[in-house]
């Protein structure tokens, strides 16, 4: 193995991070708000994907908090919204991430973020958890204007890397992501965040599965 | 307008129909197993289109129960497995299907079903409405082996039906379906089911919006 390659949200960064926020903004509906938040940004990534309308995740991510604040029946002012936007620039890095990668980097492996955010949003939590130095690359599907699970975007993780399928490991929370990187080429190590958390079926099952980043090492 | 083409899933038949069983399999688990079912298989058809691994509606509905089980803790055993699927090719139909149709029909109007599923468990559904003789057509994503929306699965309806975009309108009651198909350039009829259910931020909403089908006749 060369390289490991980690996806972003949900892996390396809080996304319920916002539910704070979300809370003081509208008491009562933060975890709902936050919740239906994420899966309306995830739904949205695969529909534009499939229709062939390619929105960046920056917008894809507010048109997905408008519709979830409507879906609620919540008024969302302008100013609550670009505040919301903006939490989504400071997401909190898992309490793994730092120690994992340091760990991962001292082992000689390449290091990078495979995401459907975009660069700016990726330069913004990254620099956030101090993490910058430790990484080689930070790949945003904005190359290639289409989200995962498409096969391109787990392909540029091996243009970017100067590795192949065999010497790349992917590593993700987001058990569909793993299904993907799996159907594209790549070994997976899925981070089963909660424990219990059935995996999909989808035909791609993890390589190896794992409770956090700091498990990885013992196994590379 | 030559054609009118209605999506059958939610739109003609309802999905919640398996509630019922569900429950009586589950005790108290009914409408949360029902709910998770068909959010997971909506999901599927995202993934695996993204992930051009096509895997037939049947196939992946199935998939889709196993996971949602799984997720609720629940032991599926392979006959109450079997049933709940059976379940899938009984759906009621919504109550004004019948009479709109044959309201729609009346004014010389081809009418067809574009869906998801597959041949055979459309044709179930629409024996059991005894509906088949007011369609023209009958026309599943599995000709493309790509789900909705992919352009190419809204195109279909044109090849069918031998008229243009223009020409042709889509019904249905899922709003990321009613966007799929004007992105695709079809005119679009949301049936919205549920009063204040709010629509998606997809960028192409509904040409026209009906709360059932038995009032389509007086925009026609």
């Amino acid at each position: 193995m060369k390289a490991l390659v980690f996806d972003a949200y949900g892996t390396l960064f809080d996304v319920f991070s916002v539910t704070a926020l979300c809370d003081r903004l509208f008491p009562g509906f933060g975890n709902e708000l936050a919740q239906r938040w994420r899966a309306k940004q995830l739904q949205y990534t695969l529909l534009r994907s499939l229709m062939g309308r390619y929105r960046d995740f920056w917008g894809l991510t507010e048109d997905a908090l408008v519709h979830s604040a409507k879906s609620l029946q919540l008024d969302l002012t302008a100013s609550s919204r670009a505040e919301l936007m903006e939490s989504y620039l400071h997401l909190v890095a898992f309490p793994d991430v730092k120690l994992g990668l340091e760990q991962l980097r001292a082992l000689g492996l390449r290091l990078a973020i495979l995401s459907n955010g975009t660069n700016r949003m990726l330069s913004a939590v990254v620099e956030r958890a101090g993490i910058r130095d430790l990484l080689d690359a930070i790949i945003s599907v904005d190359y290639v204007k289409i989200f995962k699970p498409s096969p391109h975007v787990y392909r540029l993780t091996m243009v970017h890397l100067n590795a192949d399928g065999s010497e790349t490991g992917f590593v993700s929370a987001n058990n569909w992501d793993i299904h993907g990187a799996r159907s594209a080429g790549l070994k997976t190590f899925w981070i089963q965040r909660s424990a219990g958390e059935a995996p999909e079926e989808l035909g791609y099952p993890a390589t190896y599965v794992v409770s956090a980043i700091t498990e990885l090492v013992g196994w590379l």
